[in-house]
């Protein structure tokens, strides 16, 4: 994500619910042009948005479209029960999506996991392709002996620009020019605003993958317009800035004071009177010059990301092969 | 390698040197058509064949082209000083084997790293990506800023067919056609016909990658024919058919009793009315219905991998680009 | 294994059936002292094996006392319904094993991990050692609020002499003495006589560990004589020589033209007349000088040793606790 | 790290350069009772420090004894020259302080390598294990051939209690007992209490690894006192507290309004009131309801980790054998 990335378009922020939380943080209740409905089922909470005019998205920063979230605090605590739950969830509300934005039962899927496989934070993609259910070949070879209840699913990971030399997107257009897929599925790792998201949040959203979007260092995006072909963007924050760390443990702590202190008047005063922006901006002054403003990720990174890599292949497989058991997901990937 | 493929041109050779061996084991000295020369320095043998004529190809069962081939017999002993001396040979090998097919300075390239990377001796191809020195992006984001000495290298690691479901060779063609390289280097891991040239042999190729040849299920290949643009192919031996080894140990029994035994006329007697094809159908009998008709690898097959990807990718990181250090190949790669 | 080991005791043979097949190939019909149980169940073929007499250890080249081998031949072919039974089996049998030899059910565990996690083909035991479900420092730390159901269990993986400069046996019998197990279960990757038994056969055995069994270079053993403490052993066939190979195959060729051929007899005739031994070692004396006689594992090596990891920590960790549902024993592993 | 050890002697700082800051910053200039030198030398800062009494020992909070430490803070841009840089002033340090503290140079050394290799930023003392140039072999089993400029060095890597069920210490404590070396160096991963030092510190220390410190749940420490022989501790600060990152930067930010802004005098006073521990203690009740305060590490983690572990394992290499060339440390290493 370049400093340049970092000052257009709602900074640095990738999920659509952040973006909606700042929003409305600014202005006064709900935002005109966006529609949102939440549930929460047993420690999993699913937030579907819908940003319907150019007005909603002005407002948000985020394009019109469809966005759903999954938001599962306890998913680090590496409990299978848990996980299996999550991915059986995923599945259905995939399938629900691709129905909502018209994708048929029999449209061919490419997806393409991006990232970097030698960076732990930034291998989900790839991680996700490995376990990916791929047919197509035995769409190609022997077209007449698939058997019903599958779909023509292929993968790619395409690399990152600094291992390739070829941006993301040109990797993927070659590939679709020549596989002439129906819709694209783009899995990529993200930044998150909240140290509390990363690892626990899925997004799902079908605007495709944007420039400066997820860890990477993309200048061309994924989507519609570019590709000729519909992109749903899944994404994970695995990452996010110690400056984000900072910033907003600032506003935890001005919450924690008003509680607990009598005489912090001054401090909150002074909090107060600084937006957001401002202040993020001046941690990032403060980090900066010393260089350390990193990414940085959970200490239990590597298992984090094997687990929710699985959660999200184990969904993709049973939302997209009708043929996969619903009720064991988990039973394709390793 | 399917069992299509072995049945057809040639069955399971992938070294030239061995087809060569093989053409002239069964008929009277030298090949008509095939030029060939051997330079052996302290531990590396260089052989460089030129198969000339139709004649040539159709006796050796090899197309027509340029061949050579690195035989370092220590390579498998982890000595760093003799990887060095390799890395070094090679760089300056593949720079000449370049101007000999008339390849430009300036030419931009694509390596392609075929190959699984989670099976660890068909890894070759990904390692070796993810060590090359690429460049295309400074190229295309400020060319005027490059320094001199470099060359436009672009890589990809495309996956196999059961990760993707696409044939790399599509996958290839399409990256091809979006980022327009002048020349293909394609890196295979290949199967041997002799267990001694598993990870101790390097092969380069302008012919390109063949349907059937490598490690992989390839069905289409990478050549100058499809992709539009010349196709050098490296390739190195990594793993071996069990039949293989019973076959040529037969041999090897054969010489070794020759020189030990005298009453052993009888079996040398049947031994020499077997010829080698017949004698391998013969072992693959015995062997395929119980499924011992495995393709093996060394043990040691992980640091074997490493050591020899590191030796591919600096000889290539120092033959493409000038301001690489000839002297001190391996700086770059890690 | 030193080629001073291959001179001694039944040469290389880590497997009780492989090495009663041979004292029966040689001699006639059972042997003493050698009582047998053979069960077949969908693809698992369970051997039970008890060497009861000097007599019976002498003529199989094994130690009195109890073998039970698992033959999976399927277990290649990556079918998870087919692992999850063969776990389930384990845990059984593993169960029932324990009983026999009279360990109780409350005796501490410590299972050793031998091999080396670098080494694909000798990661078996560490990979165990990481998917084993220990709870000795539970009971250290808070004796009296271990749930029921559950044993005192710890695990260590010692590395290999090249690794650490120490013996295995020494790593473990200084752990034994600070840590006070009560039994040793001690995990170990074998060299097999045949590679249709690589990576689909376990084998069970209360004899502890010999030196120079396994892959490793191990000079001292892990037996009860001198760690002070009863110790099974369970061990996977991962590799072989390549010398075993062509020496096994020549019998399969001999049988395949039995069948087949009839002009043979010349051939047949030489065959017969040489003895297993002589011939290996005729095999060994042809492929030794040119160093190709390497210990090889299966290309697939990464996936099968995975696979077959799980298995045996599932079925331990069923067999071990009673709290683990004997019906779902890879829930733990990962 | 445990609450628990958190509450106690000098709270989370396991560097003592950052005690030593702590200890001045409270005080007034020099602390009586410890000697300090620093050297600067292109990019490479070493501060030597010596606790000589009870009263320096009370006041830093760190026991008698000496600390060396290496800053650099390039250390993160993968330079393959200040690499081989840091590791050859790493070993002629190395060597030197096994002198001042009066280490024979034919003194038996153990490498104790703590860490979980499972977890990237745990896994330093496993990689430094995997790297380390043993011999303690070569001594038991042909102690007249070993050539001269070797010393006698064996290395473990323990594991984590969470995998191991025994206390590292147990198990190095068995080790010693029946290995007997004269000198163990055990090599750790640390927090650190700034972001800027995480994979840019390296820390010799000659008091050995005490109870709570490092990344792991160590509840015994390694010492002389506990083992026997005296124990030089390597550590290397991989990760750090969300929480430490907000502490610190609070002071960050203070200077940098300091030196930019008029009006934040509010602001400056009140932050001037709280002391360090206060502030972070805010801090942490702040995060912690919401399960906010990880362990973090930098995003790019996989290749610090194995540049560290490199740097230190040559260092080791090159200081303990006087036949390993000190101009060129990085040549056994892999």
């Amino acid at each position: 994500m370049s400093e340049l990335d970092l000052q257009q378009f709602n900074p640095g922020i990738d999920l659509a619910l952040e973006a909606k939380e700042l929003a409305e943080a600014g202005g006064k209740g709900p935002i005109p042009g966006v529609l949102s409905d939440v549930s929460e089922d047993d420690g999993i909470t699913i937030t579907r948005l819908e940003v319907t005019t150019e007005e909603g998205s002005r407002l948000m920063g985020k394009m019109i479209g469809h966005y759903v979230t999954f938001e599962v605090p306890e998913l680090r605590k590496q409990d299978t029960g848990l996980q299996d739950r999550v991915a059986t969830k995923l599945a259905q509300e995939f399938a629900t999506f691709l129905e909502r934005i018209n994708i048929s039962k029999t449209a061919k899927v490419l997806i393409v996991g991006l990232g970097n496989w030698n960076v732990t934070p930034d291998a989900l993609g790839p991680i996700v392709v490995e376990n990916a259910l791929v047919t197509r070949h035995f769409y190609e070879l022997m077209p007449n002996e698939v058997a019903p209840g599958y779909r023509n699913v292929s993968a790619i990971a395409p690399g990152v620009l600094g291992i390739t030399g070829i941006e993301s997107s040109d990797i993927v257009q070659g590939i679709v020019d020549r596989s002439k897929p129906d819709l694209i599925i783009a899995i990529d790792a993200l930044a998150s605003k909240a140290l509390e998201r990363v690892n626990t949040t899925i997004q799902i959203a079908d605007t495709g993958i944007h420039p400066g979007s997820g860890i990477g260092n993309k200048r061309r995006g994924l989507t519609k317009e570019i590709l000729g072909v519909p992109v749903v963007a899944i994404g994970v924050p695995t990452v996010l800035y110690a400056s984000t760390i900072v910033s907003n443990s600032i506003d935890l702590m001005r919450e924690h004071l008003k509680k607990h202190a009598n005489n912090a008047d001054n401090f909150l005063g002074l909090l107060d009177s600084i937006d957001e922006n401002e202040r993020l901006q001046l941690v990032r002054e403060a980090l900066g010059p010393l260089g350390h403003d990193l990414l940085v990720t959970p200490k239990e990174i590597d298992q984090f990301i094997e687990d929710i890599a699985n959660i999200v292949a184990s969904g993709l497989n049973a939302a997209l092969h009708e043929a996969v058991d619903k009720d064991n997901v988990a039973a394709y990937t390793h």
